[in-house]
């Protein structure tokens, strides 16, 4: 694959960041890689593992760049946008990385300089590990990396950042703002709160140990602790910055509880099986098509079991 | 591996009956495997597949067998503990596989003879697929196998029982049955209910297709369809039966849920990230107690990645 962009700046150096530039790197996508981040022990990592140049400024970085990266939480990103806004080179594109996009129009947006395209994204990929050393170049590998650009977007600009990231093996799709925030809300963000809140539940309880959670987390819990272990700052931001479609999710949510929750407590099985039959089929959608394995035990068991492989795309 | 029962009868022939028959004739452990299965079709496939001997009744399956494992839905057991009272061979030893244990205790104990052993149990493993033809022998494997033995239980039945468990590869620990049901409802029963009612929600969405949810399930709201999908009579059984236990663990959810909703609400990023902060000990206690992969991405990303092994235990 041809060069795509001649310098990027990465701004933010945590697992999005890092994985960003092994994959580039690795399909040859662009020419140089400099970053920067707040703390300089991840600067010091950066500089280390994928970065040809680390600066302690992020309007230092951005110098020159002809595209620029927002791989920060949310929350950063306004603060960050006024920072390097006298310093970006004319005709650079600036795209962010963020999981909510109206609130990060909103801090980006007014500080980008005339001759500057301004095209917001969000990769639905990621890990619970965060960091500079969690970074790996298959992150974005078949995963959607969803683009609301603005009115205004150049459709040249957007084609540029368009190749870039299918050059990293991502599915791009545009998506209008407001959906794509209302979209992450159901699922992703309102998901996260839940199993946040049942890790904290299960951590309260006094009669039953936290030895013994641990211990037989095997189905369920397990996979609650899993989501429910992703960076704090990173989602602390999200819900502060999605809060409407996130409460308004959420009251839905509490809703359907309590039909369930009164359901059991009146004893009305009828109404418990068929719930449970319809979620059922959604399930069977996510596998056909292919965001998700079909092997039993989730893929858990051993090679041997024929539920090794977890992958099957 | 020797011999431990002479004759083993499956009363139910789904995944857990299944995977048993598949693992206990591989090891070597039992003699015969006899079954029953309410419908034509299952008992077909179980002949086909892991049966010496099908039966069109459960008290005929039952006859000359040294272990009798009940493997069907909580609230199936009772009726089918009844039929087969009158045939059980002295000597033999019942047991099962319930999520929940006070209540089969209660359902199936009246039924026992005198000189039978009634050891209730339950195997922490499973996975979505339910029916016949979805066993493997490797499900126990260093999973946990827990018995909830009775006051009069005789101790040379019960060391023979671990003795077959382990001999499939479950981690067999006793436990007392009030506790187990506390337990369960914390680390599985109440999950699966808010996962069911996750997915549930989305599927009621208007503004967002089925088609985008599916499209888009990859962070968060993957994990909890896997878990919404499994069979929903089972399920049905569990929190008819567990229900105080899950209503106790629903109140608490709710009421945490709630300070968390407010916390967005309020726009208190502190307590949310302190919250969020917590919760990350609970998964690293895990993962340390071998129960879960410290893959990134939750060991679904290409084995290039360094993440495709799933399982490190």
């Amino acid at each position: 694959m041809s060069m795509v962009y001649q310098r990027v700046a990465l701004i933010g150096l945590g697992l999005i960041a890092s994985s960003m530039a092994h994959a580039m790197r690795q399909h040859g996508l662009v020419g140089q890689i400099v970053g920067y981040a707040k703390s300089p022990e991840t600067r010091a990592a950066a500089r280390e593992l994928f970065c040809d140049k680390v600066c302690d400024t992020a309007a230092e970085a951005v110098q020159g760049a002809d595209l620029v990266l927002f791989c920060v939480p949310v929350g950063a990103m306004g603060p960050l946008a006024a920072e390097i806004a006298d310093h970006l080179a004319p005709g650079a594109t600036v795209t962010d990385v963020g999981s909510v996009k109206a609130a990060v129009v909103e801090a980006i947006a007014p500080h980008i300089p005339q001759g500057v395209h301004f095209i917001p994204g969000h990769p639905l990929a990621g890990t619970e590990y965060s960091g500079p050393r969690s970074g790996f170049a298959t992150l974005f590998q078949n995963r959607w990396w969803l683009l609301t650009p603005l009115a205004e977007t150049d459709a040249g600009a957007l084609l540029r950042l368009r190749n870039l990231l299918q050059g990293i093996g991502a599915n791009v799709e545009e998506m209008e703002i407001e959906h794509h925030d209302l979209v992450l809300a159901v699922v992703s963000h309102t998901p996260h709160l839940i199993a946040y809140t049942m890790v904290g539940v299960a951590d309260h309880m006094r009669r039953v140990s936290q030895q013994e959670v641990i211990k037989y987390s095997a189905s369920g819990f397990r996979d609650f602790t899993r989501i429910a272990a992703s960076d704090p700052t990173m989602w602390r931001d999200v819900f502060l910055t999605n809060k409407d479609a996130v409460l308004d999710i959420l009251g839905r949510f509490a809703e359907e509880l309590f039909v369930l929750q009164r359901a059991i407590r009146m004893g009305d099985g009828e109404q418990l099986h068929a719930y449970f039959t319809r979620t059922r089929a959604i399930r069977r959608g996510i596998i056909e098509a292919g965001q998700d394995t079909s092997a039993p035990d989730f893929g858990r068991a051993s090679p041997a079991a024929g539920g090794g492989k977890e992958d099957k795309r």
